[in-house]
């Protein structure tokens, strides 16, 4: 128990006053968690490419003002009345995917997507409806049950797991989003071992698509990027192929120069782009008969896919995957012990680093082509 | 061996000469069967909706004049050299989805389409690339392999399998194509058993699909069609509940009405349609999480699907089937015998007879909704 429990705390958020603005690094009140919540000192948050859809506007269902931030690691501070999963002093991922082992997703068996504080987070709310943030007199809306670009945030206790203390938090944050997303694709996607893999955009994700598939024991994995730089990095974590569509002769599409060198197509692709027509390019580069595609990225508002349904006749799948259908509070744990054991890349991901008071900066980095992750350090 | 056997035969056929046109019985010359080739005497032959589809001149890969038919019984007159898995007096169903057990297709064990024969097949050829019918001293192209609008007609020997005799001709021909994929989209679709399940379109494929789905164990089966009459006849193939689109209050869309009575979606949908619109519709009323959408119908050329990627990134799944993903020669002996065990209904399916000379009446009430199925007495 320390002396700020049951007490609001005062620190430093960055909050997004309005869309298309950028963070201002502010004093806010953080209050107590209330019952079945956590309140976390957060360490070390990553930037990822959804905290800037919602910065920026495009996100038709973002809400200002606002703490983002979902990939995070921290301590835990105090916690609220019947919570028993996590204490004090733990170290903790928050996490946007909850598991509540109670609602009828999380009792089927066939999905990670928990119901039990859905509505309000999409609300940008704790579950009772309110905020625990306040800054200059006014409510600030929470981001996806995490915030995690606050020195201090309250989650919900089926939205934050305990993971081993030995793993260093300034990485280990990074498998709240990213690399968790990318490793729980393939992994969850039976037949890969053995089998061909093309893997679109090589970002965060995608690289992490190829780690991964590299790790289960792929036979063939072609990397895709028009970043030509990345060539590098997709070698280094496995790709044993990399094409850039942009270098293609005029008028070649992507699906179809793949399809002629893997004769006939892929076994698996992966979409890591959130680029609607690269998807299609994803799925039509697929095996007829076999071939199956997940769509990992994050489209814009409106935006759809499509393609033509022979597609689906003659064989190929179309599928889509959310924090890579892992279960947080079950798998993280085991996921970090991996990572210290060095069977899983982490620290490899991590190419910037920003100081608190440089986020700004940070969503800067990202957008440069060298960049796969910033990771702030909050204090 | 019968008095033909290496002989042209003369005999009569439904040719259709252009696109558009209605089909013209006419004396055409069936040459022998070749090297692992079977000749077959069809004795009885359905009309599905793929046939109006290449007669309409919609489909742009239509070649003309061609045989159309391809859901056909009979009995073997003759074989080429090499055939060894039918003989002379066996009672037959021509396959449109060959079966080779030796391409990399049928190897695979992933898929039952097969690679043998499927580039002549498009072409309107015999897999030497050229055409056992003659008429008026010209070639006509073959159809979908098979070309059963024709008292003779020649096949590959990997697109042909013999059932039990036993089994009438004038019902069991069904099992070429329609009931057939029904019951594979089905059966071959693990999970069904317990699940809901909505079928999209009370066609022939449609009420199969609804057949096997109560078959296999499903708690709910959710018919849906814009024609109420087909309500009778869901519910006589084990539909739990009848929905018609139409009568919906105004704005509605049938996937949001769906997803509200289910208490959030299906597990299973399948589209039995062909409509692009309504593909949609079927995925978007699976359950998030979990639910499974297969798209059986033929869409016309250049019609795709869409839907934002959002709806895959939550857990649906967007599938297709071809024949039901159904090995012609392995498995429709034992369907046959289903049959003729009481098991698989196909009986029931047919719903007019119509003589040869009467062909073109029988495409007239494919139309018709009181059709299900129009059988042609071929003699």
């Amino acid at each position: 128990m320390s002396d700020t429990t049951g007490k609001t705390i005062k620190c430093k958020a960055a909050v997004c006053w309005g869309a298309g603005q950028d963070l201002k690094i502010e004093e806010v009140e953080v209050a107590p968690p209330q019952a079945h919540e956590v309140r976390i000192h957060i360490l070390h948050t990553g930037i990822c490419h959804t905290d800037e859809y919602t910065r920026s506007g495009k996100d038709p269902e973002g809400l200002f003002p606002v703490i983002l931030g979902h990939e995070g690691g921290g301590i835990v501070e105090s916690v609220g009345e019947g919570v028993d999963s996590v204490k004090v002093g733990d170290h903790v991922i928050p996490l946007y995917t909850a598991e509540c082992r109670e609602c009828k997703f999380c009792k089927s068996g066939k999905t990670n997507l928990c119901g039990k504080v859905r509505s309000t987070q999409g609300q940008g709310l704790m579950p009772n409806s309110t905020s625990r943030f306040k800054c200059k007199g006014k409510d600030i809306y929470h981001f996806m049950g995490t915030s995690t670009f606050s020195q201090y945030t309250v989650v919900a206790d089926v939205s934050v797991v305990a993971i081993n203390p030995a793993a260093p938090l300034a990485r280990a944050c990074l498998l709240g989003c990213g690399i968790t997303t990318a490793w729980g694709a393939v992994t969850k996607q039976p037949g890969i071992k053995g089998s061909s893999v093309a893997v679109f955009g090589c970002g965060c994700i995608g690289l992490g698509v190829i780690q991964t598939s590299s790790l289960v024991g792929a036979s063939r994995i072609i990397a895709i990027d028009t970043n030509p730089n990345k060539e590098a990095w997709a070698k280094k974590m496995g790709a044993t192929d990399f094409v850039n569509p942009a270098k293609l002769p005029a008028g070649k599409r992507i699906q179809d120069y793949l399809i002629e060198i893997t004769d006939g197509g892929l076994d698996y692709t992966f979409d890591a782009t959130g680029n609607v027509t690269v998807m299609r390019s994803a799925l039509e580069a697929c095996h007829k008969g076999w071939g199956v595609s997940t769509i990992i990225g994050v489209a814009a508002a409106g935006q759809e896919i499509s393609t033509r349904p022979f597609q689906l006749v003659t064989g190929r799948t179309w599928r889509g995957t959310a924090f890579g259908g892992v279960k947080g509070r079950t798998e993280l744990p085991g996921l970090v012990d991996d990572y210290l054991a060095g069977k899983v890349k982490v620290d490899e991901y991590v190419t910037h680093h920003r100081k608190f008071a440089e986020i700004n900066e940070g969503f800067h980095d990202m957008h440069s082509g060298d960049c796969i992750r910033c990771v702030v350090d909050m204090s």
